[in-house]
């Protein structure tokens, strides 16, 4: 075991702080990391907040993580010393069930664990995340990160970029093909850049008119007011594919009705509350309502590297670690473009302040 | 024009009764059929109550229509006189969109016309479907009745089993499947008899406990008590796809949560309230919520001949039409196995009555 610093909280109502814990030694298959920065996610205010109700104590959130590599064990042949490295939201899965063997971890039959708030299967406590240090991880759940890109703005890649990626692959987004995204937050922001990098023709649907420029600068085609019935109706059986990136309370029946026929809307974004999905609105042309949850790590890897190749990155806005409950607070706001990403240099301070 | 006879009714709460009204004389490229036997659906009761607010009076309703060929226009190829014929959900649609070059008139962009409720194009006036004498119809929109069936037991076919077939065909359900059923009604009993025939292993959802034996009888190789947490628990991750023919208010969570990754589950019941879908419930396995409406011509015709082949028909009461009103009623409790059909011989004596 070895000494660790980060940033983590103790109980719900408590704002994160300077936590200091211990991390496993290098094993056989393991790749520790130095971490450079962490993307700031949603999931991790609501895992802070036990909103999910499931959150174990202390709790040390990030899942988009990218750094140096440090350290590797004997049987490591992935990596060497100084290669970057990133890792996203799983750490471990089975490796046995019928999804594991497909590679889609994410969907693991016996449950992956997740980068924080899991269980690690080599030690059997709890995960801690990425707002910290460093990161000691299988190098089976740890991602090539392209040389090419700027660092900082790779890290969301690692959620909020395989979050969209997956879905848009796995229901074959391309040319010709008419594709909306619901939402131009940190993984809507993503689903535009994704989709369009793909050669589909892009529609972002948005309550806000303000965001119809910068949605056109990520690479939308069109832009709809979803508050508008009469841009909406305009748009009526129209759409093959449309990603919903809102996480909130909305009405997805609107959208349904935009779907040609055999078309599917996929959540990605998880509202709390149950959506209402009218029985008309899926029977009438046959859709889809479906949902995606992040992707495995060889659809990571692919991604990544077809971020490489379009010069894909997040758009980010950069913190440091001492500010993170004031991000948190614009985040609720829905006040960041697009995405936060904590320069993990800055904890080296609140180290030295403490 | 010529003089026709039916059952129809002229307001939400009046009953159905006797009827005169003109058919439309038989065009080169249309069929007339003089009606043996019509189905009983619960659109009809809808239809008829006006409880989807779209009811044009008077209203004649039926679209579970078998006969014989009584005359047929020059140009028609398919049927000669004295041919068994049968007419569904469907008398006509635009021909020329592309879900109809697609052979998927049933998703027709311009709208299909109903047999029942619909503005015929032929004549622009609204169609009266099958409680009555006779019915002409494009030879386009007829099918084949195959002469191996008991053919009162041929009728519910043309709607209870085209809506089961279609999704069952559209999901490719096969050997290998293990497929759900929910609810034992017209629509239910049709999709236990349907995917057993395809060679899925069947397993019917019921709230009725003292359904099990003859879901057996029927083709179901399991039967569970869907209010019973412990059997839909041991079932949890299984389910290849689901038929939901409910069309009252249900959990449909509880479902969506025993089908397998990538697993579809598709609503033909319809329920008037929205359902209440969970989106971690989609999100957590990439699971569909679908639906599917009735099914295209061709699609029926091959339903059909796939019946014939299988020695499929509905289990069926046969009623007379001075009867539908009582049968209504016993519809509204689920108290009929499976299917009523009304013996149309008995239009005859009430009009010797009237």
């Amino acid at each position: 075991m070895f000494a660790c610093h980060g940033f983590a909280t103790t109980a719900p109502e408590k704002p994160l702080s300077l936590y200091s814990f211990e991390r496993r030694d290098v094993g056989e298959k393991d790749v520790k990391i130095d971490i450079l920065y962490c993307g700031v996610c949603h999931s991790d205010l609501h895992q802070a907040r036990n909103e999910w109700a499931n959150t174990i104590y202390p709790c040390l959130p990030g899942h988009e993580i990218v750094g140096r590599v440090s350290a590797v064990g004997s049987g490591v042949t992935k990596f060497k010393v100084g290669d970057l490295a990133g890792v996203g939201c799983l750490v471990g899965s089975c490796q046995h069930c019928g999804n594991c063997a497909e590679g889609l971890e994410q969907y693991c039959e016996n449950g992956f664990v997740g980068t924080y708030n899991g269980i690690e299967k080599e030690t059997g406590k709890v995960t801690f995340g990425g707002y910290s240090e460093a990161v000691v991880v299988d190098e089976g759940f740890t991602l090539r990160i392209p040389e090419n890109l700027e660092l900082a703005a790779v890290a969301p890649l690692l959620c909020a970029g395989i979050t969209t990626y997956s879905p848009l692959r796995h229901w074959k987004v391309g040319p010709g093909q008419k594709v909306g995204i619901v939402g131009l937050g940190g993984l809507g922001h993503m689903g535009v850049k994704l989709a369009h990098a793909m050669g589909a023709h892009v529609v972002l649907f948005t309550t806000s008119p303000n965001k119809a420029e910068d949605a056109r600068r990520l690479g939308a085609d069109e832009v709809i007011v979803s508050t508008d019935p009469k841009q909406m109706e305009a748009h009526a059986l129209s759409f093959d594919f449309i990603l919903d990136c809102v996480a909130a309370d909305h009405d997805v029946n609107a959208y349904l009705g935009l779907l040609k026929r055999d078309g599917t809307m996929c959540q990605v974004g998880a509202p709390e509350r149950p959506l209402s999905v009218a029985a008309f609105a899926v029977i009438f042309k046959r859709r889809n309502f479906a949902g995606s949850l992040i992707g495995g790590i060889a659809e990571t890897q692919e991604m990544l590297d077809f971020c490489a190749e379009h010069g894909i990155t997040s758009d980010i806005e950069m913190i440091r670690i001492q500010d993170i409950e004031a991000a948190y607070a614009r985040m609720l706001k829905s006040d960041v473009k697009y995405r936060f990403v904590i320069d993990m240099a800055s904890l080296q301070d609140a180290k030295q302040a403490a």
